[in-house]
């Protein structure tokens, strides 16, 4: 089933998660022009009986319930970014499309890293704690501006990130598996090896890495051992990071601070040592959170690629993890 | 005495504040080309017997002393921004040249303005108090970029605010005396009575303004009163805002949150309500601290423009005020 096929996608019915808000599915009825249908309970246990076996299903939600894993899937659009766990519980149905919502994500995630940078730099969890005090005590600032990033990952997200950055004079590096044509200190994004080399000068460490088997534990021992001072950002995926190193790291200071939106096991247990690392905050996976409208907006993008014949940007390989 | 004039300054001698530091004085002295002196109480109690009386001074200092308020002065380099106070105190020797340290004090404070802004959309307070109770709890951020600013003041501070934000997304409008060119929307700098009719949209309200006769209690119950929700931040001068309107504000909701970097009297006390005002963060006249590089490069610029017959830029005027 092909759903660059006109046909495979003119009979397609439109399922979507139970939670999905009303708005969403009035929006994605006026993009699809069908009826989208609530896909419960009921009718999960018995798909068949629901839907004709030959219509092909398309299907939007945080997850993909395994009753549609299969063959008859056509398109799963996730309102997510992360689509790590999904390609891990099992084999992509062969053929089957998969697109996933990033809208104002990237923007989002790199206000996000600017808002933690800024912090630093202008004392704001030390001010917080004065005005508790009613304590009176100038604390001199720190200039971001002209202080080096290098930020890893290079895709829609880290891109966002890289250029907010330099729009703020912070002499931003992209990091990628492969160097890219651009101006030098202005827009380059180098390899990693080139990327790995310049970790004791960067004073701003950012990660936006989307987990593959690649880029599991990435940070680890040596790449924490080479920096000098640095603030370690994570906005990617929590397994990216060994979280062993990254201590070890904050207590021999090699690592100044860490500001971890994401960990490898989350929630993480009240008791867990992660709470107590020293100079780190933890933002309970909250710098990208997508919005309804995101949802469809990137759905409807993907719909109008396809009614071209394109292939949607909000494409996954599903072999390639991204 | 004309400071423009070659040989009034050829003569002068160069005292400066005590607590001055030795590589600033060293700094002084090749820029100006002679030995630079600490103006010691010793010195200040017999001036005459110091400085033979026919000697013009320059002096570099955070204030002027009043044994230096005199004909004899030529030339006051102040190492701060503001001279209000300095102003205020007494009528300004004829003919004295009055020049002021700025430095990177409008890319300092402009990253202050933006520090504030972001913690607030990215709820940096919470997260550090979430930390603190090894909670974890997502928070959905505020899209700082498409609000509308608007910055009070558009001197060389509140000009280095305004291209910040611009540069991040922030629709901002400058605030000037009188309107000046510039494309809407992008760059424009409108009058205050153009503002004022503003302050109803704007999500952010800075102000940056000097403390002069007019600009006294220049946010009140008015201003206040027309904010719907805007956060207020002062990076200018305490005095320009009346601290019981700004409480009302808050009181009421008109006022969403406030910044304030200065305060009519600094220090505050520990007692003091201003500590306790709601959703207000109090940072100790630290927003714009000059670095001791800062008055030398000041300095320097003021002294080469005086040498190529031109008035420096850092000039102020003192019957206007700033």
């Amino acid at each position: 089933m092909d759903v660059r096929r006109v046909e495979n996608r003119e009979r397609a019915v439109v399922l979507v998660d139970p939670a999905l808000a009303e708005p969403v599915l009035e929006t994605l009825e006026k993009t699809t022009g069908r009826t989208v249908e609530r896909y419960t309970e009921t009718a999960s246990r018995d798909l068949d009986a629901h839907v004709a076996s030959d219509v092909p299903i398309i299907y939007v939600g945080p997850d993909l319930p395994e009753s549609l894993r299969s063959e008859r899937l056509l398109w799963f659009h996730s309102t997510n970014a992360g689509i790590d766990a999904l390609l891990r519980s099992g084999a992509w149905p062969a053929g089957a499309l998969l697109t996933r919502t990033v809208g104002g994500m990237g923007e989002r995630i790199a206000e996000y890293v600017l808002a933690w940078i800024l912090a630093e730099c202008q004392n704001v969890p030390a001010f917080l704690a004065q005005q508790q005090r009613a304590e009176w005590r100038r604390l001199p600032s720190e200039l971001a501006a002209g202080q080096t990033a290098l930020v890893y990952g290079a895709g829609r997200i880290g891109t966002r990130v890289s250029t907010l950055l330099r729009g703020c004079g912070i002499p931003t590096v992209g990091v990628a598996r492969t160097a890219r044509a651009g101006e030098a200190g202005v827009d380059e994004t180098v390899a990693v090896d080139t990327a790995d080399a310049m970790l004791g000068q960067a004073r701003w460490v950012v990660s936006t890495l989307p987990l593959t088997p690649e880029t599991e534990a990435f940070f680890g021992p040596d790449r924490f051992a080479a920096m000098r001072g640095a603030t370690f950002i994570n906005t990617g995926r929590g397994a990216t990071v060994d979280l062993h190193a990254l201590a070890a790291s904050l207590d021999s200071g090699a690592l100044r601070a860490a500001v971890l939106d994401v960990l490898p096991e989350e929630p993480p247990r009240p008791d867990d040592a992660v709470w107590r690392l020293p100079r780190t905050v933890i933002t309970s996976h909250s710098a990208g959170i997508t919005a309804a409208d995101d949802v469809c907006t990137d759905f409807a993008a993907c719909w109008a690629a396809l009614s071209e014949g394109r292939t949607p940007e909000l494409a996954v390989a599903p072999a390639r993890g991204y």
